[in-house]
């Protein structure tokens, strides 16, 4: 079984492209709808919640973790691996691998939130291996709120979207990184802005390949399920109308959510 | 000692009028940033945070307690005032008050969070005491997070705020309650948006006065601290640069944070 665990709902665009890819693997979700955000609090809070969150996949079963948040990817990585025995899967290496495989030019812009902004991991990540690239990087704090609310193409948020992508203008970058679970939504608006010669790099959709990638190589890791009894089980620590409408929209479909 | 708590660190604004209302009384606040915001929120969650943020301000010395929240006010008042014995002052009744006292019309507006919205609990409040009135009443969920990105004056926030008035537009309204601590930092865009014939009420300065008036008539409510050992600590339950910024800008001085 597959868990996956997120600050909220953004984290469901990495369990609906595991859904698509791994369509023969149980997934159980953790949504930490009561303490969203994470983007906007502390190193120490938002790895004191990730190790919650996880010890909560573990006794329901999940043999891999997937940590499907950027920020908690960026600080809590290392302390989940030093906490738990199972794999800890993050979402920054593989969106920044493809990054890496994507740019042209090895000028690469990085959008998320500002604790992952501030963490510079994926600066570190890219220019780790390879140091002659340059990464420009922007924290856009409010678009998780956006997303949140709904306002995927409200003309507030064009204009939010223009006022934080405008100091990547001149940097003559070919590759964004969506360094964000919830970015997926803002997809059109943010590429509209930034021109179609520019690529996007979707973390929720690299991690996804990632992991079967990781699972075709090395499938003892699961022990998997007989066909026909795949179950996908979505908890949350807080049930909101809002919730359940973005989860909606995610997954093109109605989905039961579970308060803990 | 006045006991004040709010989801963050938009109750600082009540907190502030407190001080500066009642000069000889010490206070102990506490925000919980770590689990902000509360208004997207369901009630069950804010009800238990608002248990467990009074229980920590009657350890700390606590004798009345303020819940400097619209939100917390709307959903968990009743709850704190089964579970504790210490007088529970919440911001909507003084609001409420005012706004009935302002009103030449009959006709009140109210904003606030989605949650204090959906309670109803201004309705209730207001035409309980005045059936004859009309209260309209606009939930505008991203004021908070705009407020605690420090966008008091951006031309998106004014954008967003026209969306949210709009439907206020032909009701006629000659008074605004702003229903939630947060939105005082917001006050010129809001008086430019509904224009200078519509008043509106602050919660918080409306809140500090109604305890300046309980403890003029009860002032052994609280032990009174010998003049000259006031004093006041601000406790957070996380500890951001953001909220050190918006601090300082309620408070117009440094103002140190205390994480718990």
């Amino acid at each position: 079984m597959i868990g996956i665990f997120d600050s909220g709902i953004g984290g469901m665009t990495v369990a609906r492209a595991v859904e698509q890819l791994l369509p023969d693997y149980s997934i159980v979700y953790f949504g930490d709808i009561a303490r969203t955000p994470y983007g906007s609090k502390s190193a120490a809070t938002i790895t004191d919640y990730s190790l919650r969150n996880t010890e909560f996949l573990l006794k329901k079963g999940a043999e891999i973790i997937i940590i499907a948040c950027n920020t908690a990817s960026s600080v809590a990585t290392e302390a989940l691996r030093r906490e738990f025995q199972v794999p800890i899967i993050e979402v920054i290496t593989p969106a920044a691998t493809k990054a890496i495989a994507t740019t042209k030019t090895g000028r690469i812009g990085v959008i998320g939130t500002r604790a992952t902004i501030r963490s510079g991991v994926y600066e570190q990540t890219i220019c780790g291996q390879r140091p002659d690239f340059h990464v420009f990087s922007e924290a856009c704090p409010l678009l998780v709120p956006l997303v949140e609310e709904g306002w995927t193409n409200k003309q507030e948020t064009k204009m939010i979207i223009r006022r934080y992508l405008h100091p990547l203008k001149d940097k003559q970058i070919d590759t964004l990184v969506l360094g964000c679970t919830h970015y997926p939504l803002l997809t059109q608006l943010i590429q509209t802005r930034v021109g179609k010669r520019v690529t996007l790099i979707d973390s929720s959709v690299e991690t996804a390949k990632y992991v079967r990638d990781l699972l075709t190589e090395q499938p003892q890791l699961i022990a998997r399920e007989e066909k026909g009894i795949v179950t996908h089980r979505y908890f949350v620590s807080d049930l909101t109308d809002a919730a359940k409408t973005v989860a909606r929209k995610i997954f093109a479909r109605p989905l039961e959510l579970i308060l803990t």
